[in-house]
């Protein structure tokens, strides 16, 4: 890891208002921060957005890596972290392998789509060409406490 | 499949002609169709833009699926079919996941990040809470000479 787990809580924490961000919005619960990792410099944020676009890619992690490549001018992320509340899917951890991203640290565990250690590790898959160094379950209580909180409200409303 | 083979020879051509739209721009030839397969309209197109728009989430199938769901206004492109002239990599595959096409029908395999059969197969994940159908190989060998030529050209400039 490239940074102090001082400084991993902190960049989480910040991933976890992007989180509230999404929840204020009536979307699931799901932040995202990308760092550059030379200079300390917050590139890019990203929330959950994919019912108030209805797009089906609008993922808090493919958001932010976007205005990331926007940001440094180039599809290549590399020297970057990225911090997300919720172990990525299939299509964002492919969308972190594709843009060279040099490590993940990630939230909670989620078992129904998570491809960084529960389904399976696509950052592991030696065949692809890149392969992030990532660490699962920071702050994972604060994170998996307001999915189900976004859930209890949405059953209760029902 | 959705359609006869003839339909979907048809349709793959479609879309290798949205490959030479991406290799007239310099970007490395591929295409992307997508059909709604109940009354056979063409809701979405698109090409690889990821050089000229440095954004590595700007695949074809990226492309063209965000087109689909801004036509259908729903994230969900149920009773969709998707052709692309490269194998999906991870993060496309899990993009056709996500968005819950029906089927996808492909033309080269890509030993180097094909994720639909070449390195693993993402549609094939049960714990993945979608199941697209696939065809591989339509009209490979077009797709695959288009992709040769366009590095053949690129090593000869060089």
């Amino acid at each position: 890891m490239k940074f102090s787990e001082e400084k991993n809580l902190s960049f989480m924490q910040m991933a976890l208002d992007q989180a509230q961000l999404a929840q204020a919005d009536g979307e699931v619960p799901i932040g995202c921060l990308i760092v550059d990792n030379q200079t300390s410099e917050i590139i890019a944020t990203g929330f959950n957005e994919r019912e108030q676009t209805q797009d089906a890619i609008k993922h808090a992690e493919i958001i932010a890596i976007e205005k990331a490549c926007q940001k440094v001018g180039s599809w290549r992320l590399e020297h970057t972290s990225l911090y997300v509340t919720l172990e990525p899917c299939p299509m964002c951890a492919g969308a972190i392998i594709n843009s060279r991203i040099e490590e993940v640290i990630f939230g909670a565990y989620d078992p129904k789509a998570g491809s960084v250690g529960s389904i399976n590790n696509l950052f592991e898959e030696k065949r692809y060409n890149h392969h992030p160094d990532f660490l699962g379950g920071m702050l994972a209580d604060d994170s998996a406490s307001l999915l189900q909180n976004f859930f209890r409200e949405i059953r209760r409303k029902k």
